[in-house]
């Protein structure tokens, strides 16, 4: 399933986000209410090819394709097949089973998709991830505060670990870290709330952290950067979809796309201490 | 999206469970291993029709159609049409997500792919559920003690809901009670841990459950369902998959899919008190 010539998930990220000096995560998300009646496909492909030197990695969110069935999955398949591994492409997911169940998830999205990483939910615990993490060269991002308000309903729910009383978000993160044996785990912490994320960079200072909501969400770039980055000046993917995918949606929607995301790249690197 | 001249889910779940004499649903997990190189639309297709009047319903788990990519979801939008509703079909997704993108999940769930019902994880609060919830004919079974041992990492947690001290799976229960203003809500509870189920029974008294792990996951038959069966007698519908599946994997193995499953729903009408 895995062998250890091959690299990992985090070094061929490290590579293309030096090469694109770009910690910069464009979402690929394709609402039709925007398309203007453009192939979903077609839409994905011109907006790689505006902007794949600026960007880290693509990450595309499978309810936009499942929501055409089969035919979305089929549009999915194309565009994975068109960034052919020029940068990493992160399935947003959030899958999450158990058994039998989530090794099929796993030899899906990895094996059959093809994704370098993918985005889980940890709600059915360690044994309903191992499938996962069974991929040492693919990278598992573990949603531990995500960027919506109802997010606290449960991960802010004031929980007990190990007889420590904590938000169950920072449980969340103990136990990633207590799970990360084979170094692939990664978190996701909403931009939105700058100080959870900041509590969770604590407990988890090298992992690397998928960070949503910035843009249309509301996260504050600046806020959100100095509570997520590691003390390397890295180690996040800033994540932005609609911001960048709609900047127009005009037939000139690929050159906005491209000049959203170099002013979203520009903001990312001012901001970083060691830019 | 919804009108209120539709029969409800629960409606439509009673109609096929009194008809079949049923509580039994059968999960369409296609296992390659076990196929003997069987298509596995057309395998579904012919468990289906040896079983289709022994079930209240029918739990395909997108895991396994997912494995498969676009060709997976395709095979899969072949079986939808083939059961054509005359049972409920409940696609097991444990789909989770915010915004946008869950909207998207539950039209491609409930509008593109036809499911009568999914399952849903409920980690990212009320609001990453509610586009589900808002398709008033449509049941959303909310995942709250899961059937793997895995699930106690974080279902097991001491939470405080409301001041009260609690684990969080009662937590879970407490809120999918309180979110159900459409009447549409059930809860996932595995069969291989009783007494959870039963408290969760006692807090949520007229709530479908759907009950897994009986059989392969070793949940004796006999606890779980007085675990689980509501006043009436009825309100659960217990899954079986692998037991009846691959009961033979020969060429006899839809005719041993229909005994495996006679038996199952006839232990299960047995242990009723109201049979």
């Amino acid at each position: 399933m895995t062998t250890t010539t091959k690299t990992s998930f985090r070094q061929r990220l490290r590579e293309a986000s030096e090469r694109n000096s770009s910690l910069l995560c464009v979402g690929l998300d394709p609402d039709p209410a925007e398309l203007n009646g453009r192939d979903i496909a077609e839409f994905g492909i011109a907006i790689i090819d505006a902007t794949i030197d600026l960007v880290c990695a693509y990450k595309p969110n499978l309810a936009f394709y499942e929501a055409h069935g089969s035919a979305g999955y089929a549009a999915l398949e194309r565009i994975i097949d068109h960034v052919n591994g020029r940068v990493p492409v992160l399935g947003d997911a959030k899958r999450n089973d158990i058994g039998n169940s989530v090794r099929f998830y796993a030899k899906g999205l990895f094996e059959t998709m093809g994704f370098d990483a993918v985005t889980v939910n940890p709600f059915l615990g360690r044994d309903s991830l191992q499938p996962f993490l069974d991929y040492e060269d693919k990278g598992v991002f573990i949603l531990c505060r995500t960027s919506n308000p109802g997010g606290a309903d449960i991960q802010g729910l004031n929980a007990a670990y190990d007889g420590v009383p904590m938000p169950l978000y920072e449980a969340v993160a103990h136990m990633s870290k207590s799970w990360d044996t084979n170094g692939n785990i990664g978190l996701v912490t909403g931009a939105t709330y700058p100080s959870e994320a900041q509590r969770i960079r604590e407990i988890c200072p090298d992992m690397p952290f998928l960070v949503p909501g910035v843009g249309t969400q509301g996260g504050e770039l600046e806020a959100a950067l100095s509570a997520t980055l590691d003390a390397d000046g890295g180690g996040i993917l800033v994540n932005s979809s609609r911001g960048i995918l709609y900047a127009s949606t005009g037939s000139d929607f690929a050159e906005a796309a491209r000049v959203a995301a170099e002013n979203l790249r520009a903001q990312i690197e001012a901001a970083r201490p060691s830019a």
